[in-house]
């Protein structure tokens, strides 16, 4: 196949400073959770994206000094020679594949929680952290002295990032950075030079822009990333008042190469990383448009692009001249090649979970729900788009079409594999496809999408749905020589969930009064106006049937056992807007609470620490807590539960019950994968299906071969040592 | 001086299985944050405590399989050959000083998050984790194959211990993890003879402890670490029930070394690491008392003992054989040694304050309030008790003396500085004298203790109480060489706090009905009945301060912006216990708030999300959330503020600007330390006048010298490689 010439204009090259990217696609910087100390990983990662075509590939955020420190949420560190080293492999497996390498330089001055070096971090104005509000997180002053210092630091951190081979250097000066810091007048009360006025308040970025440029700017370019609307409170950088005005301060300035554009600040990064439960693609167009005519440098900008029809009309319209992708370039890195070579519908389009953004905000390694070899192309040795074939194929039956069925039978089928893949439902996806039809989930589909898609241009795979559920004799006689079993879960009908670990007295799905996600998407009806949601989950099932329920007009009350509502949403970034929606539409919370029992239309709870907090003799050498039994009662109609999860595991565990059966019925191994095993989230099991197709032939294939591990181990050289000397940035370094 | 003889009985070696251990110290197993994958901070900080003379010294909890996965709360591990590489060399600093070095075999089951290993974790039952409710976090369930392989997995994580040097293979049967998941009604619903009554549910444990002892009891002591009472509900294991009869029923099978007790399950770890804040040394005594008459072998108990005389009633009354300590060997490594050598009075006493807690259930790396070595005798050479002494004293003036200030003139003075310490408070402390009349915060007065202590033994270091608050000149004109600013911080009285970063409109600490921490513990008479604590700090003041007054019989309630009440506590694992207490005491909270204005007895307040979850166009052009403008009044005789702190930064800034007088006045540096920098927790402002004092001699001692920094750097050997095999725990390993 070849091009749509529609779409020949995003392989344009494109100018800005003294480098040249290949094409319209730009990589942007976003964090792994991988940081510079696992070289590997990240390398890997990256090079993905350059091999798969992106033009300019960009490293984590990365910071300058050690004032600048939010381990242990991840970043990349420009701190030592050690980190040149392994920012250099990253380099040098970016560029070895065709694209530049961009670093994002950051010092995060007020909200850095200084948690592995125990600095301080300085900022315009000695303010506590919103970012940080509970961590005791501060800015100490920043003097004139201190100003110069800073800006010293990230001269010295361009030029060790030109030493490890970056070709572009990127100031962020979003997610509430220190040139934000000093540009928004909440964060800065000065009264200074530095404060004040709009000009007075860009001087600061200004200032380090010039001298950046001043220092690296004939062999690197100079760009930055700028929040144009912070999108956070009344008070903040609005894109049609200061946001424009400082890009034309700026533009006077001449000293930026490129601007990278963005909505949204840092407490508010949900708004830059927009979910697609809440934004649909290139949701900041409004803010950005506009831009352009206001510089006289290349713009770019991000959306969650996916379509190159989309890609092609922001550029034609002047909205910019770059596609920058994030978590599209995660999805599928090689988005640019698949749009190059004609496939566009082979692209593994992001679906907007935002998992990859929760992964990070757990302080964790990043993985993403669409694309399994997220993370794993290094320690793993996972290429997405390259499959070791099979050498003596076999026949495999996969027995459920669910994330996990289908990602395994695909993978099995790129691998040469002859397999059936079965669902009694009459279409793929299992539970998924049902999920992609909550409110605000319907992008979840494209899980589904992606792989009947590629499935259906494999020979090798065969779909049967809609065929009755398999019994232990229906697999053992199907003819397979390895069975897949991949059954998924379902809702607990009995109101089990973490709190307590047994079923709720007296409830049970049977009840018209009681109902399970599924019972509701099958049409089950609701009765009665005072719904209560009991969930157990965490994440995003028992907030999708709360809103369906409040926009069919019902009184909505969550209860939860957690310290917060839907508290996996932090994570996400999703919470502050879920709590805006639940606000807007009434739906009430009541958190630290469980469920003890529920008749004639009262739900009783308890509060989970209703206990004394001291313990005490309660009996003659009986010690524990004075127990209270206070309870409290809520009405209740209909009670929703997304308690937990439950492991459709009787097949599973009939077959290697049966396991004496198989050498007659000719099956060699019955394998097994996501839910039906231990419910999870579907991006892990993706993975679970993925990885078994991968390592189907290995010794044990039902258990995960090792991977590397990147780490110190003791007798290798370390940087620092003690008594190196620290890099000098008080001073005159930057005149 | 020497020893008390009452004492002696501490320094009595210990036999158990084929181990002697040379008192009755155990430095029991506590998590760090280091892990096996920093080997030098790992063995650099439990080798000081080899050094500082305990018997036994504990590894962190140890991962036996990549199953058990709780990254990135870091665990040790023992996977493959670079766990055994990098764990060898911490046996060996341990070994090499004396003691002895166990290790803490540990799987997680059902509270496994695995975020790093992919892999799915086996419990009793398909249950989902109440440790991490909002993760999607289940156990898949053990059949009979599961159980064996979990059972092998400890043989081999005992062997690669073994390989690793260990001499204690210790079990771990608390934190929720397997063998407890099996004992407990709550998370064993099995009907096999795994399940059910006690001794079925007892099983998997002794075939556990069984096997090991049978795999490696010749050469490692195999121990166990035992919840007695898991104090997490009414199904919990009772120490005077099922506690008991479980140690009655190993008892009969003999394969058990040694038991370490405990109380508190994995939910409740607050009553494992019982703060000072609710629990008195020894709290744990009453459940753990009686245990002795059960078993024929050791007893280890905890309790957060600093004294050596509680300790000595401890083995006298029969409560335990040895000693376990985890905080108190975190705060003072010496602890054996100065108990040893009768310089008790010279213990740097654990405060209880849990921040060591903290930083390991941040996911980060552990330091310590009274002990700023902790965490950095590797990574910065610093040892607790040995100093290097300057060779060409100065004279030195300390203006505050907090934490940090206190800290500081220690330092210098153990280092031989000459140094005058000043405070115009009557008592030393600065404002954490104060903190320390706080309800339930009295232990921490011993950072106070421990340091008033110390310097009195030091003839070059003189205090200075009770004098005139230092301006400009008075230091210039005081005579000393070198100055350091630690003149701390205040609660601000305008009520600005990380949310909107104003000032409160019309309110100020000089209204009757407006207060400050400081007001309040100087006396200032609180107006009527109805009082809220707006809270920004997220720690522990604001409950203080809401404590005090509901125990006058005011009606409390704190209002705070962020998700959780003081959600710092939920670090400190202190939140359960916080909201016992509120609750009890009827104290009320609101989350996600913030104040807008205070008159006429009412507080306006508004929530976080009251604006739209949607982006619109607001005007032509004009992009943004729809805002909101509804306000809640609550009733509000008298509002106290703990919304951030402010630095004293004043004396500093005006001697930075006399710059010019520096040389004339005989004045070479002045330096600053402290929340008078940047407002921090104590434990951080005592780093901080610590680091400066032992850097006191470098280029520029007011910036930190570089420190070791643990990590993979790419090019040097990884373990493993792809394409090792893995471990082999299905099958007969055990028999």
């Amino acid at each position: 196949m070849s091009r749509d010439p529609r779409h020949d204009i995003l392989f344009e090259p494109v100018t800005f400073g003294p480098k040249t990217m290949r094409n319209r696609f730009w990589a942007t910087s976003h964090s792994t959770g991988y940081g510079s100390e696992r070289p590997g990983i990240q390398a890997g990662f990256r090079g993905m994206k350059a091999e798969g075509g992106w033009g300019v590939v960009s490293s984590d955020f990365c910071s300058i000094h050690p004032e600048s420190d939010e381990f242990p949420w991840t970043s990349s560190r420009l701190w030592d020679d050690g980190d040149v080293i392994n920012l250099g492999h990253l380099t040098e497996e970016i560029q070895k594949r065709g694209a530049l390498a961009a670093v994002q330089l950051w010092y995060n001055g007020m909200h850095s929680p200084r948690l592995e070096a125990r600095e301080t971090a300085r900022g315009p104005s000695p303010l506590p952290s919103n970012v940080f509000p509970e961590r005791n997180v501060y800015a100490s002053y920043a003097d004139h002295d201190d100003i110069r210092a800073i800006i010293n630091m990230y001269i010295l951190g361009a030029k060790r990032a030109e030493q490890a081979g970056f070709d572009i250097a990127e100031v962020s000066g979003g997610d509430s950075t220190i040139p934000l810091q000093f540009l928004e007048t909440r964060y800065n009360h000065r009264t200074d030079e530095y404060g004040g006025s709009l000009e007075n308040r860009a001087r600061f970025y200004i200032e380090l822009m010039t001298a950046l440029k001043k220092a690296v700017g004939d062999s690197m370019a100079v760009t930055t990333r700028f929040e144009v609307d912070t999108v956070n409170g009344d008070h903040r950088i609005k894109h049609f008042d200061e946001g424009s005005k400082f890009l034309e301060i700026m533009e006077k300035e001449g000293v930026v190469d490129l601007w990278s554009l963005k909505i949204g600040d840092y407490e508010e990064w949900g708004e830059d990383a927009g979910s697609s439960r809440f934004r649909e693609s290139n949701w900041a167009a409004p803010f950005i448009q506009g831009a352009k005519d206001l510089v006289s440098v290349p713009v770019v900008s991000n959306g969650r692009f996916t379509s190159a029809d989309d890609m092609v009309v922001a550029i034609r319209n002047g909205q910019c001249d770059i596609i920058g992708a994030a978590r599209p370039s995660i999805s599928d890195p090689f988005l640019p090649t698949k749009i190059s070579e004609g496939r566009t519908d082979e692209v593994r389009e992001c679906i907007g979970c935002n998992m990859c953004v929760g992964r990070m905000q757990q302080q964790a390694l990043m993985y993403c729900t669409q694309n399994p070899t997220t993370g794993e192309e290094y320690r793993r040795g996972w290429h997405p788009e390259k499959f070791t074939t099979v050498t003596e194929p076999e026949t495999v039956l996969v027995v459920g079409a669910g994330p996990a069925g289908m990602e395994c039978a695909l993978t099995l089928g790129r691998r040469g594999y002859l397999v059936h893949l079965r669902d009694s439902a009459n279409e793929l996806g299992g539970h998924w496809r049902s999920v992609a039809k909550y409110p605000r989930c319907s992008e979840y589909g494209r899980v589904i999408d992606y792989r009947e898609v590629m499935m259906s241009k494999l020979d090798n795979v065969e779909i049967q749905l809609g065929v009755a559920p398999m019994t232990v004799d229906d697999v053992l006689d199907y003819g397979a020589e390895k069975v897949v079993i991949a059954t998924g879960s379902h809702w607990s009908t009995v109101g089990l969930g973490p709190e307590t670990h047994l079923p709720l007295q007296g409830v049970d799905a049977s009840r018209p009064d009681v109902l399970t996600p599924e019972q509701i998407m099958a049409g089950k009806e609701v009765p009665g106006s005072n719904v209560v949601v009991l969930d157990g989950d965490g994440h995003f099932v028992g907030f999708a049937m709360a809103e369906m329920m409040a926009d069919r007009g019902k009184n909505v009350t969550i209860v939860t056992n957690t310290h917060d509502v839907f508290e996996f949403s932090k994570f996400t970034m999703e919470m502050p807007n879920n709590k805006r929606v639940m606000h807007e539409k009434g739906i009430g919370y009541i958190r630290n609470h469980w469920a003890v029992g529920y008749e004639g239309g009262k739900l009783q709870l308890f509060f989970l620490y209703k206990d004394s907090a001291a313990l005490s003799e309660q009996r003659p050498g009986q010690w524990g807590r004075t127990f209270s039994d206070e309870v409290t009662e809520i009405a209740c109609d209909a009670l929703i539960l997304t308690t937990s999860r439950v492991p459709n595991a009787e097949l599973y565990a009939g077959l290697k019950e049966a396991r004496g059966r198989w050498e007659e019925s000719g099956v060699k191994a019955v394998y097994r994968i996501g839910d039906c095993v231990q419910p999870r989230h579907a991006m892990d099991a993706v993975f679970d299906g993925h990885r078994l197709a991968r390592e189907f032939e290995s010794p044990d294939p039902q258990r995960p071969l090792p991977f590397i591990r990147e780490r110190q181990v003791w007798g290798h050289e370390t940087f620092p040592k003690l008594g190196d000397a620290r890099p000098v940035v008080e001073g005159d370094l930057l005149v």
